[in-house]
């Protein structure tokens, strides 16, 4: 048991770390070969200004919605937990303190008791009456943690609101993904999405202006032409200006084919104007991408033998073309780089086009595009067709956002991969203990004593077998502890989300079970995961809190020392970025020929919703279970939450690159985990509490999970629709103002190439950055030091089309 | 312990007693004077033909969807049961017998066994590998209980649409309840609902096709006007024929008020031909409902005297008009009550002027109606505003199917009384015994000794004592359960839903659980459901399948006992009606002064969907529990679904009156609760294993229940949506369809009056109903006894406003 001493020792400890690795930040980030390490962000956005300084709507126009309120989640950890801490050491700490259980359990059985243990509810006696403040502090905390969480929440979603309001024009607002386009033998998946939506959205499809309401009648008079036995009826109403009769239609100028309606309403005619509605199919392109892949390899080369030769201008670069360069012809590098080049460039047009052409490599899902946000936002939130595991339609990404490996899963394949995901991430929470103990068994001195017996002479050297004993065993969970991550993201992929968006916050909810199942069960009840299972099920329902429960008071000292390793350090460590620093540097040694590699050995990172945000959630679970039991261990909780804020606000402006946005979409699950940390510790305080054979008080604490339950989902009917849905009043709205604002802006062309596969693009992009990158060159020769001039950079373009703010509202809050 | 001829001799006794019911169904059906009790349904439809022989099309047009699916379920039972009875009978059974377990326990341990435990399960030893073939043929019954379930779920999703879609046109296809309309100081709810879907769905709200477009544009100027800063940009665009200037619009002659936009979108014009859009109000008419009431019982006395006078013309009725004519004046009864009438209808148009126009009295809910299905669909899906708890819409319910009560809750008030009725479930499941036991412990003879001393004499003698011993207990207990559907139909309405079927869905679910947890696991754990629970929670989650597991086996005698009793005899007891038939004729003799009042005086009852699909699901829960168990069970309940449903069937077509037409949008629960039964079973059988030290075979039906629940959720995503959603493709189809057939149909006034409260049509149809039934009077005394005689009875537009079928369909298959 540590001593209130050793805590103030560690925390020195931690604490100076801390500052070390700050002091190490400011010293580095003043050196300009670092700028690209500590102010990436500069480069991409081509401008610069203060950290700390932005108010919140700016910070939304730098780095995005999911960023500002990314950064909010640690504000919400402060607005919970300083009151909470202030009530906490007002109240409980002088009822748990002015008892002398311990004292009298150290004078009779000699158990040692540390100085926390006494300002815990361990020091208050069995049977106490003084329990009561315990439970109504417990009915204090959950109500105000509530009340900042629906604050929160209302605050997010309006800002969600406000912000997808607020917004230009962006091709997402007015696009749909369609997937599971059924397959069709007549006619391609193109022809049977234009005809599907021109029949059941007619008002709201784009399609060319001229011959609108034309296409229509021809749908409907097809349509009902093909109804059996109303033939006749369709030929009676011919007369109406808007129904064409047979003769008429197969003979206007404008339909090039003519078929009936033989399966369906999905399909009515072919015609010139009908096929240039706004819809974009998507292609399976993985053959494109590696040749675009190959070619920009290739260029890169060229690139640098032919600075190369600008600088010696006097000998051509020669080499070998066979293997490595060892053998074969000698040619001139750069003639034949750039001949290969062509030869791939053509190679890409080829496959590009066959891509385009070939029915079997387009995939049955489309991105439609509508003429108003409306049609949009009525499409996105209805069922289209009788079967609903058809036709299914759903908001489309932003254009960056998209995961398109996934965009053509059928509907049965999906559900049979969540089972299995469902399945393989219950074992690897609950076993993955196993194959790591087996790895570092086989990584024991013995084990490699056994399988290899030559090695022994080496292993037996003093400083490897100290090597090995105090390495290796660690090496196998900390390799595992750092690719769970990658794992998690690939399921995630592996179950079919569409954005990456979705596939990040499905990664963060299974972090967040393994961690509490692994790292808070895990410490609390010193076993691994599969060995805690076993003996919950063999425990009764009752039984089990009472353990946690037990256990929770005992190891506050351990979460008080992983609070300050794990959070104090780590945050000063990740503003250091220690491993993009040293990476970048070696890339820049090494690696970088052109000016292209040297921004592409640039690694801003971004946010890594998926790990960072499930860390965040541990605190507030740690935080929580403490706060009434160990109220000392908020203010460690307190310091993480306030310097993490400040340091990730420095990372979200100066560093970080935003690679999406949702809108701030996965506050509903920040939310949702927030609420379940809140009933993980009222269930460990009620545990806790009939161990304390506090027979009067404890039924009182039945309720408490109750109401916050309920609590969640009226939350959860009162704001998640606002992260789901795009309600039509909004929708009309915007219409409504850009059609007095723009009223002939022509929507068509705008939305032609937004969802287009980025290999498409990826050919002629190259070429421009490679223009780009050489006319930035001879500008960063002139002022190498200087950030600010890559404000003529092009580059916002590249990263999204977002509304980047103007350079006027920067600058002027730039320099204070 | 049963033996198998104690349960032949109980199967006799029961067939017998079911015999003796149906024999005197047979005898009492064929006298004309039970015509009423036996076949109302003739009566309220006006025609006859003959059960059992109608196909289910026929059915579906005669008795209406939810009668024909809710048929389906015992075919289903049937389907499901047969086959895994044949199988049971030929693996299991012989697998079981040929075992001597029981014979040696006897022999040993002189325990009695008999012949049914001999074809149980028990009779296996312990560790046997002949376990195996248990664990298979469990995946086999799940298999095929998989299958048959999503057969069916297909079939009735495809009945379900194929039914809205054949359907004529019927208002609710039109229409689309709004709920939670916001207050507004300015803007009545009327005007209000009318602004905001003029704005937010321009081309689909219903309104006068004139001046249609117009309005809409001024809408929109108006919208654009109040927009800030952005006045200029309306004013600039004016030259477009669409916007008209502030000006033009304030002196426009149909413009009545003109007014800025204020507070946001909802509101726009007031303009008198805006004003004449098709949307109905809901009023709270409480206080003109009994006025309602009133009316109609003075004129059902007026009438009665009106008889009483005809028949003897010679005495008018006089009567005293104090309390119960003791005394007071006299006067002439007819015209007393004449001129009362009379009074009370002026006042009841007081009141109905009054409740139209206070707006108090409008309550925050409207029904709206669109031009097209497809217009209303997307209302429907589609959230409305901003704030997810206002402007709910959603499907309205058929007009007969309304809960007009509930029409006007508050989503806060929603979201407690939810809560409320959850917490209050709970206490009514778990401790419904606590009050019984409480009541019978007054009702016993010592409780009343005690309480009431002077009583002594009486009950000590022997009659009434056996009397109060066998009876006042046990009364206790049958009152709560007669009353429990009630009381479960009570919480229903308290927590706020808008639909009766809706009510009757929740009310079958809460009572499914009450009869798994008081029937089901009561029988089996034989102890109340708070004690379960309390051994639950001391139990360990290991341990709960194990003591279930131990116990169905030694219940099955008890199970076959019940299944006899409740099912069959509570069968052929539903076809004889004895409840019905004798209040009937009580009430003919005592009550019955009109021939209106004999109409009432008839309760054909309805399907009684809340108590009656709970209770079926018990035998599908007995059947799969028992199924691989003792499958001795299993003959049992298939003769109970195939008893049943020929009842049902017979109830359906001549007895049952169709309440109200939901198109088995119950089914979803219905499959729900068979994989609830599915995985109780799946559970018992994995805690009977693992107490038989199969070891070995055992860990094998893990799979079982996962695989279940992930069928379960792949049932719901491929089907439920039809339950719930209206696709946007049918919506389609059908407008066009329509559009072609009857171009010139003024929709308009067919959805006038559809959505009314009863009380404001309510009036006019007694006046109406009373002088049928005067002329119908005369028919009847012609040819009294001739039910084809009512032939020509109006009443069909009584019931329902749904589409009968023609009399020359149902003639045609009359009399075969």
């Amino acid at each position: 048991m540590a001593t209130l001493v050793d805590i103030a020792v560690s925390a020195a400890i931690n604490l100076l770390s801390a500052l070390i690795f700050l002091l190490a930040f400011a010293i580095l980030r003043i050196q300009p070969f670092n700028d690209r390490v500590y102010f990436p962000k500069w480069y991409l956005k081509g401008l610069r200004s203060k950290a700390l300084k932005m108010p919140e709507p700016e910070l939304i126009d730098h780095a995005g919605l999911d960023s500002a309120v990314y950064l909010r989640i640690y504000l919400m950890g402060l607005k919970i937990f300083v009151p909470i801490a202030f009530l906490a050491w007002a109240v409980l700490v002088p009822v748990n303190y002015t008892n002398d259980t311990l004292k009298i359990a150290q004078l009779v059985s000699n158990v040692t008791a540390s100085d926390i243990d006494k300002l815990s509810i361990s020091n208050v006696p069995l049977k106490s009456q003084r329990f009561w403040t315990h439970i109504v502090m417990a009915y204090a905390f959950t109500f105000w943690t509530c009340r900042v969480l629906l604050k929160e929440y209302e605050k997010v979603a309006s800002m969600r609101l406000q912000f997808l309001s607020a917004e230009g024009r962006r091709p997402d607002q007015f696009t749909v993904l369609v997937r599971n386009v059924p397959p069709d033998p007549d006619e391609s998946v193109s022809e049977l999405v234009e005809h599907f939506f021109l029949v059941n959205h007619p008002h709201h499809y784009l399609t060319h202006q001229n011959g609108h309401l034309f296409v229509l009648s021809l749908v409907y008079c097809v349509n009902i032409y093909c109804w059996g036995d109303l033939w006749e009826m369709v030929l009676d109403i011919k007369d109406t200006s808007y129904f064409l009769d047979e003769l008429s239609v197969a003979t206007h100028p404008s339909v090039s084919s003519f078929r009936l309606n033989s399966k369906g309403l999905g399909k009515g005619l072919v015609m010139e104007e009908a096929k240039c509605g706004s819809h974009m199919v998507v292609c399976n392109a993985n053959k494109l991408a590696s040749l675009v892949k190959k070619k920009k390899s290739k260029k890169n080369w060229r690139d640098y033998y032919q600075l190369k030769y600008d600088r010696n201008p006097l000998q051509r670069p020669l080499k070998k073309t066979g293997f490595l360069g060892l053998w074969g012809e000698k040619v001139d590098v750069i003639d034949h780089h750039t001949s290969e080049i062509e030869k791939l460039s053509e190679e890409i047009e080829e496959e590009r086009e066959r891509v385009l052409k070939d029915p079997k490599s387009i995939m049955p899902a489309a991105f439609v595009s509508f003429k108003t946000r409306w049609g949009a936002a009525v499409c996105a939130q209805t069922q289209q067709s009788r079967n609903p595991t058809l036709w299914l339609t759903e908001w489309a990404p932003e254009p960056r956002d998209v995961y398109w490996e996934n965009l053509s899963i059928p509907y049965m394949s999906l559900s049979v991969r969540r089972l299995i995901i469902v399945v393989a991430f219950f074992f690897l929470t609950i076993f993955f203990m196993i194959p790591i103990a087996s790895v570092q068994a086989l990584a024991s001195i013995e084990g490699i004593e056994k399988r290899a017996p030559f090695l022994k002479p080496v292993i037996e050297i003093k400083f490897i077998k100290s090597v090995i004993q105090g390495f290796l065993p660690g090496i196998a969970l900390k390799l595992f502890l750092i690719f769970l991550p990658t794992i998690l993201m690939i399921m995630s992929k592996f179950e079919g989300f569409l954005s990456i968006s979705s596939l990040e916050r499905r990664s963060a909810t299974r972090y967040y079970i393994f961690l509490i199942i692994n790292v808070f069960f895990g410490s609390i009840l010193t076993g691994a995961a599969f060995e805690q299972l076993n003996s919950f099920i063999k425990q009764s329902a009752n039984e089990i809190p009472k353990t946690i429960g037990v256990a929770v008071p005992l190891k506050a000292t351990f979460f008080i020392t992983y609070i300050m390793v794990d959070g104090w350090a780590g945050i000063a460590g990740e503003v250091l970025m220690l491993k993009p620093l040293i990476l970048y540097h070696l890339k820049n040694i090494f690696l970088v020929k052109t000016e292209k590699d040297r921004e592409e050995a640039m690694d801003p990172g971004s946010l890594g919703f998926n790990t960072g945000e499930p860390r965040i959630q541990l605190y507030f679970l740690l935080g929580l279970v403490y706060a009434t039991v160990t109220p000392i261990l908020l203010p460690f909780i307190i310091i993480f939450f306030a310097f993490a804020y400040v340091v990730f606000r420095h990372q979200i402006i100066n560093v970080y690159n935003q690679e999406y946005e949702s809108g701030a979409a996965f506050w509903p699950d920040v939310h949702g985990r927030v609420i379940t940390a809140l009933v993980i510790s009222q269930l460990a305080l009620l545990g806790l509490m009939s161990t304390k054979e506090a027979a009067q008080s404890a039924p009182f604490l039945i309720a408490l999970p109750v109401l916050t339950i309920w609590f969640h989902r009226f939350c959860q009917g009162r704001h998640k629709s606002a992260f789901v849905k795009y309600p039509l009043q909004e929708a009309m709205m915007k219409d409504t103002l850009e059609r007095a604002r723009d009223p002939n802006f022509n929507l068509k062309p705008y939305l032609q190439d937004a969802y287009i596969h980025p290999v498409f693009k990826g050919g002629d992009d190259d070429d421009e950055d490679d223009d780009l990158s050489k006319k930035l060159e001879s500008d960063s020769v002139l002022v190498p030091t200087k950030r600010q001039s890559r404000k003529n950079t092009p580059a916002p373009s590249r990263i999204s089309k977002a509304s980047s703010p103007s350079l006027s509202e920067v600058v002027k809050d730039g320099d204070p």
